[in-house]
Parts: structure tokens; C-alpha cells; sequence
């Protein structure tokens, strides 16, 4: 029944009656709302709109739907998308050494708890490999040292474009990725970082934390800017230490608090409920 | 300015184009919809809807608008509310012994964080006359008895009436209201228990945490309807505990959650989010 | 460096100078106390205490130690442990179909991060013999029918005499374990139920929420006696929802908190940090 | 019967058999450990103590048990104190114009939730005078220019001295005090600094928030030092936010945990809790 299910998505300046011409427009269109949620931020003056659609035709003209909405957007300059609603992005997962978030990522998207297309893992290190394999995805052993960072990339690029890679999930990958790179997937790379942003920015933020001396560790996943550790955060989480526990131990409480945020965060993005509004996001929950 | 802003709410039975149906009239009145939110029960069948609209003009006309609505209303089969976004609701406070979520409400509403006409504070003790009466607000003592318990609640209702009562909050009110007081003010009762419902209903939930050696407590704000500690629920909120405490331990901790939690619920209801879903309730925040 | 820390665990009816006692013992034995806990709980007049001491030489003799405590132990009517620090206890795990507590805890104990022997997994189903392979150890499947529930215990017992199992965790395991099976292991079994305890035990907890309409879902790991979801309760862990959550949503979501809270009762458990006191526990964190 | 008990504190280097030394000298003045706690800080090497005791003798002789105390505390190098459980430190809050914190510590401290003696309420400005008196607790008002800042301190050095005060609760005090001020009364002033800290230090941090999107909102509770918004922290509480929330929406959210923390962190301090650890604090809770 799932196939029947579509959302839409729009970003404009805000204007009087957009609801209504979009909600007509679906109603011609004999599409039934299911759920919907707008909102006008009074900061950058942009509307955001997010609306999930039935078709009770078994079979929508996404084609035909695509080309007659496209004139009502232009009227009130819009960006927008038509999509299934469960979309199943096609994903690969960047990791290094550490396990904890690759491995939750793989075990909640083999269990369908994560809806997303895993196609690939690419590590610049060949240790996590079982792990992956156990899972029947290919992974990708790509090297990165200081003088083979361009052509690391543009291997990388090459297995990305092979799978037509739509959502790059860096799940404690400790290397930087290029600007160009970075703005070729704007909007599509979700790094986590194990520190409450903006504090502990950088290198080593468990230690940070433990000079400190703060009493809640924090982790937060963002959208990828050039900009080492900024970028429009989507979800952050914390939790709870004392004056016991050294950066060993919390990094061994950070796992929890890591795996959790980035796994809610990519599950905002793949459900479409994520949009980038300057340098924040809109997230409809 | 914010006497241009309204906020519309509708319940009926879910069918197609509703939201269209609704965003048109509100464009074709020239009334800019600036939050919105609907959600469709699966179970119950039920269309829920909360639309918050800007009038351009200074002075909307109230009377016209509702009397044009109601036509579109009785076709869609809606119950309806079209108010001021705020709403202020005339309001009293029944409580007993116990001061916090007395003097947490009267500091809020004091300082506009919550946004309640409060016209009177009711209690069946005389004790916390001074807290109140420092608020400036109406102190009424009435005495409950075995015996006089129709009497008193007919001098409450005089109490109610007298200021067009819209919102009972009881504040650790430890007398039980008739089954006729609850019908009358049906969704207009709003009650916090000291427990994390359904666990541990009736008297004394502390001591009933305590002999369970829960590790979490809990405080749960609802609706009153004539079952005991029943009702649907608006918010609930835990704290984490350990077996140090003893239930005066408990009583001392449960404070903080229980005067947050039924001021949350009282705002929800202020800022008219809550809607009665059968035995349940749907929220927009 | 971990071989020379142990602990000393002990309850006795408490009394004047047990701490006095115990750390002059401890001194004259040439044990450095580098952290400890005591509670004396007035309900039930017990004292509990855990001590963790480094030995400066490399080698203490715990079986002399042991014949020496025994004295003052018998002084003080104190039941009491003195054991490694880091125990490894021989564990089992026990599931049905449900993987992601499985899942979690083969992760945790695969890195490290959960400090238990994990001997061996037995199930009342086939399906979750790949994931267990994987990790490398050894996958049991033991069918339960209504017939053969004897038996099939028989042969679990067998399995985990095999081993000397100390821990046995119900990982959503869906079948009652018999009277005889819990006294025989009272202590070392740890059970999650999916729900707020004492809310919702039984069946289908997610069910009973949802009809409930509660707004805070629940997880609670227990020790297992032979009432069901009863026993004395070790952690527990709540998440938020709301009115769009769907029995199945809550099944997902509750996931992530069913795994958390057995993987922490676990964790206090092998850490030796948990004390039996009647139907509740101590727990020096 | 509280008049019986004691709280032990003590400070010093880290060595072999000191829990044994201590617990022995209580145990031959014969009182009784109720609860006791001990940390060995493997960065600073120092040693932290906290034992509750109960005298079995109505009236102890704490003149004499210090005198004998000291020759036990030089030989071990230990900085302690011991005092009557329920301390009730001579208080002073110093407010400016924000009032849910003070409204929160009148309260607290008037229903014996808060236990610490308030001597007085100063403050830079007249406005909080009314809800200061209606708790009858006396009010000063001291203005502070830039002009007049030696003279405004010596004139609440004044006001402290008279009633030998021993805690200072900036409660949202708007003026920075001088280093020598600082100095003075190091370890027992406690600030309340309504974001996260580290991040946002300064002016308006609930502006920086909302600039930087952040998801979580935090306040934090630190004693002060010279240096603005650093100094140990003793407590730190958060609440989850979305993009909807205005920085003034962010205010009146951050009231709660302000007050929260806040009170907490007044609390651990009466209770005795809190040691300072060089830029950190350690907290037996």
C-alpha cells in the first residue's frame, strides 16, 4: 500500500494563500492529505511546507504531476520535491576506525528501522571490513594520505557515481573532506560530532570536555559545510557524567549518545523532513 | 499587534479536501494562514486541525467570520472554535495543603509566561490564603465535610459562574469532584497527579514508588472525568531517582516535576493545542 | 595494570564501626582503597558496601585473604564477595525472534565496552543463528512447546552448567522460564520488559501504552523472579512520544530504550555494583 | 533527632590506609557512619571525604572533637571541616531584574525544600522589592554605576559582614564583581549563567543560540572566579528546542532550567556536597 504514498515538499518567500493554492491544487489532483505541517520563519522570510499525499489511484502520473505542478511553483518561486514517501535514499557510510556508528547504522537499516539504500562503505583504513561484509554490502578500502588526498577523492567520487549516491553518511570518519567536495553533495552529507556544538569544536572533544570539567556530554549531527565542525545542525543529544569518569569513559558513554543522534538524524533526512534554511534547518517532526 | 492574530480549530470526520476546503475560505476572507497542523486519526477516523491566521486588517469581523463559517462547518460536519490566539481563559485554582504548583502558576501567570486570566483560587483549606492573596487574586475558603459536599460544590459552582469560569487547574486539590461537577466542566478540568499514570494511581503514589523500587518517578497532567486518576492525558514528566531516597525524599523531588508539568499542560490548553481524541488527546506544539 | 584492583562486596545487619572494621582489615592487609560506597537502609536495617582496593603487589593471595576475611566476616554476620575488579562474569543470552537487545549487547561485548564472558546464546527459534555465528559464538536452539517445557529447560541447564554460567540475560526472550529454573539462578537472571514497570506488564505493552494514550514510553530491566515482570528493578529508561505514534512506531522506538537499559543493567551488574535488598535493589553507581 | 548528625569533610593528597585512619577515629568517639563517600582524583592525586555520622550522645562535643581532629588531619595534610548535617548557610541573593530564580529560591527556602538561611536580597535595582518583602526577608537596594562601583561593593561587603554571610547566589545579577570581591568570597559565590557552557560566554546567549540553530537549550550553575562565565561547574541542565523557538521564546523556556539548576546547584553546596577540584568540582550525591 506504501506505493500509494507520496510527499511533497517546498521552500519560497512567504505569501498570502499559499496553503490554499497548494492544497487545492492537491485536491484537483485527487490527492488526500494525510498529514501536513508549514511554517514561515519570521527571519528569513521563506515558507516551508512539507505534505504527505494518498493517492487513491493505484497508480499516481508522477511525470503528469511533476510537469502541471511545475507551473504553480514557478508563480510563487518555489523549490520543491514529489516524492514516494519512503524514498529509501541511496547511501554510503564513511568510517575510519571507531564501529559504534557504522555498526548501529547497518544493523537498524538491515532491520528496515532506518529506511535508506545502503550501497556502500568507504574507510580510509581496511579494519572494519568484516563488519561490513557480514552485512552483505561492499566496502571500499580507499587510503587517504597527505599526498594522495585528490586522488582519494576522486575514487571515491568514481564509487559514488557508480550508485548514483544521494546521502553520505560520515559515521566518525576522521578525515577532512575538500571544499569542492563538500559543495558538490551540499545538503547531502551528515557528519556526527561527539561534543554538544558549538563547544569542543576540533580534534579530541572528550578531553575538552574533561579540562572542563562539565557534568553532560553532548553529541550532534550536521549537514557538511566547507567549515570544519559548523553547519546546520539536525539533532543533538546528551548525557549525564560526573567527576569520575576520565575521556576513556566518555568515550565509551559517548557511543550511546553518538550512534543515537546520527541514526535520528538520518532518519529525519531520509523521511524528507529536514530543509537547510541559511546556515539552520526546519525540521517537521 | 497581537490582537490580529486567531486561531482556528475544527474535529470531524476525515474525508477528502478538507484542508483545501478550509485554506480557501481562509484566503478568500484575506486571512494569511501563519501555522497550521493537522493530523488524521487512523483509529478513531477523526480530522483534527489547528490553524493560526494573521487578519491583514486591523479589526476582523468576528461575527461575520463565524457566521460564514459555520455553512462550510455543518457541510464538513466540523466542531469549531475561531478565537483570539490568546485566548486568556477565565480561570480558577483548587487546592488543598500543598503550595508549589499553587505558587508556580501564580509567579507564571504573574509574569505573562502563561497566559491564564486566573479570576480565583478555591480551597477546602484555609492555609495558603497569604500566598494568593499576595498575588492580588480572590481567595475563596470553602469548607468540604462528609456531610456538606453537594452544599459546598454549590458554592463553588456560584464562585465559577459569577467569573465565567473557561479552566478549573486543580493544584493538588485532594478532594474528589462530583460525576455532575466533572460532566459540566467536561475538557475544561485540568488535574496533576503525582505518579506516572497508569502506574500507581490513588492515594499516596510515593509510598507506592517507593515500595516498588521504581528508579524513575513521574508526574501526569490530565483531564478530570469522573473515574479516579482517569482521564486523558496531556503531559507527563519523570525524574531519575535512586534507593536512597524515602517517599518525604520522593515527595521533595516529585515538587520540581509536578509543577512543571501540569503548568505544561495548562499552557497547551491556554494556547488552545489540545484536542479531546475519545478517551485520549492530540496535541499540536 | 586491571589484575591487581578487586572488589569486596558485603551486606550485614548494620551496626557501629563496620566501615572502621572493614577498611582497618583492608589497611592491615596493605589494600589501597580507591573507591567505596555504604548504605544502610533504614527500612530494612542492612548494610551494604562496596570497596574497590588495588593491591601494590602484583600478586595478592585471595584464597589467603579470603580464610582471613572470613573471620571478621562471621563477627559481623556479613554476607560478602571479594573478586577481581573486572569479573568477565560466563554469561548467557536468551532470545526469540526480537534481535536489536541481541544485537546491542553481541556489539558492546565484541568491543569491550560490556565486560561479560558471553559463552553462549540460546533461542526458542532458529532465525537468529546468523547474527550469533558472526560474532563467533555458539548459537543453541532449544524448541519450547507447551509438551516439552521440562525437558527443554533440562537440556538449557545443561548448556549453561557446561559453561558455569553466572548471568543469564532475557534479551526478549517470549517464553516463562519454570519456578525452579528462576530460584535455581535468583540474582543472575536480568530481564527487560518493554514498558514503564509496574505499568503495562503482560503482553503487548506497546498496545496497552497506545490505548492509554500515555505520552512517555518506558523500558525496565529487572532481576527475574518467578512473577512475571516482577523482580527487583535495576535501571530503567523512558523516551518521549506523542499522539502520531502508532503500537508498531512505539515497537521501533522502543527499541532504542529496551537496548540501553538491559545493555546498563547488564553493565551494573558484571561491574558488581548491584545489591539484592528484598524486592528492590541497591545500586552503588 | 537531625541535631545528632555530623558531616566530615575532608581534602588532601592521596596515600594508602586513609579511610582506615579516619573511620577508626570515629569509631573511638563513637559515632556512627551513615553514609560515607570517598574519590581519589588520579589527575590532581588528591583525596576527597565525606562521611555522615550520628552522635548516640544527644549533645556531642564538637570543640573537643576538633581539637582532637586536627592532630589526625595535620598528619595525614588534610584541609576538613565538620558541621551540623543541616547547615543552613547564612545567605545572601544578589538579583538585578529578572525574577524567576529569586521567586524560586524564596520559595524553596521558605517551604524547607532549600535549606539555607536568607539573611538578605541585594540588588542594583528597586524593582524586586515587593516580592523580597512579601516573604519578609529584608531588601537593599545598592545602585551600581560605573562611576560608583568600589563604593557599591564596600556598601554589600557591608550588608554581608553584618550577618556573616557564608553563601552568595547571583541569581541572574547583572553587574560583573570585582576580582578582589571575587577573591574573598572564593568557593562561595554560585552564578547561574543561562546557556550550555562552555558555549555561548557573554552577553545573550540565547541570541547566540538561535543564531547558531542549536537544538538544545542549556543553563549552567558554577561558582565564580574572577574570569566571566568560567569557574567550576556544579550543575548543568538542559531542554530540547526546535526551530520555532524565538530567542525569546528561548527565554521563557530557559527559565525552568535556570531555576533548576540553580537550585540545585544551592543545594549539592548546603548539602555539603561539592568540593572545589581545581577549575572542576567533585559532587558526592
Amino acid at each position: 500500500m506504501n506505493d500509494k504514498e507520496f510527499i511533497l515538499r517546498g521552500v519560497c518567500p512567504d505569501s498570502l494563500g499559499l496553503v490554499a493554492k497548494v492544497s487545492n491544487f492537491l485536491n484537483e489532483h485527487n490527492l488526500f492529505i494525510k498529514e501536513s505541517a508549514h511554517y514561515g520563519d519570521p527571519e528569513t522570510q521563506k515558507f516551508f511546507m512539507r505534505v504527505k499525499v494518498i493517492s487513491p489511484e493505484k497508480n499516481i502520473d508522477k511525470i503528469k504531476f511533476n510537469e502541471r505542478f511545475k507551473e504553480l511553483a514557478e508563480e510563487i518561486s518555489m523549490d520543491w520535491s514529489f516524492e514516494d514517501a519512503i524514498l529509501n535514499p541511496k547511501t554510503s557510510i564513511f568510517v575510519s576506525k571507531y564501529s559504534h556508528c557504522l555498526q548501529d547504522l547497518l544493523y537498524r537499516q538491515s532491520v528496515n528501522a532506518l529506511k535508506i539504500d545502503l550501497k556502500s562503505v568507504i574507510s580510509n583504513h581496511p579494519d572494519l571490513e568484516k563488519i561490513v561484509s557480514d552485512y552483505g554490502i561492499p566496502f571500499h578500502y580507499v587510503e587517504v594520505s597527505k599526498d594522495n588526498k585528490d586522488k582519494a577523492e576522486t575514487r571515491m567520487l568514481d564509487i559514488l557515481n557508480e550508485d548514483n549516491i544521494d546521502l553520505i553518511i560520515l559515521a566518525r570518519y576522521m578525515q577532512i573532506l575538500s571544499n569542492d567536495f563538500c559543495e558538490k553533495y551540499y545538503g547531502k552529507i551528515i557528519n556526527i560530532h561527539h561534543s554538544f556544538l558549538p563547544s569542543f569544536k576540533g580534534a579530541k572533544p572528550y578531553h575538552q570536555a574533561y579540562s572542563k570539567g562539565v557534568k553532560i556530554l553532548g553529541a550532534t549531527a550536521h549537514y557538511v559545510t566547507g567549515e570544519l565542525d559548523e553547519g546546520p545542525i539536525i539533532e543533538q543529544t546528551v548525557d549525564r557524567i560526573d567527576h569520575t569518569k576520565s575521556p576513556e569513559d566518555m568515550e565509551i558513554i559517548g557511543r550511546d549518545i553518538e550512534s543515537i543522534t546520527l541514526a535520528k538524524a538520518v532518519q529525519y533526512h531520509s523521511e524528507q523532513r529536514v530543509f537547510l534554511n541559511n546556515n539552520k534547518t526546519v525540521i517537521f517532526k
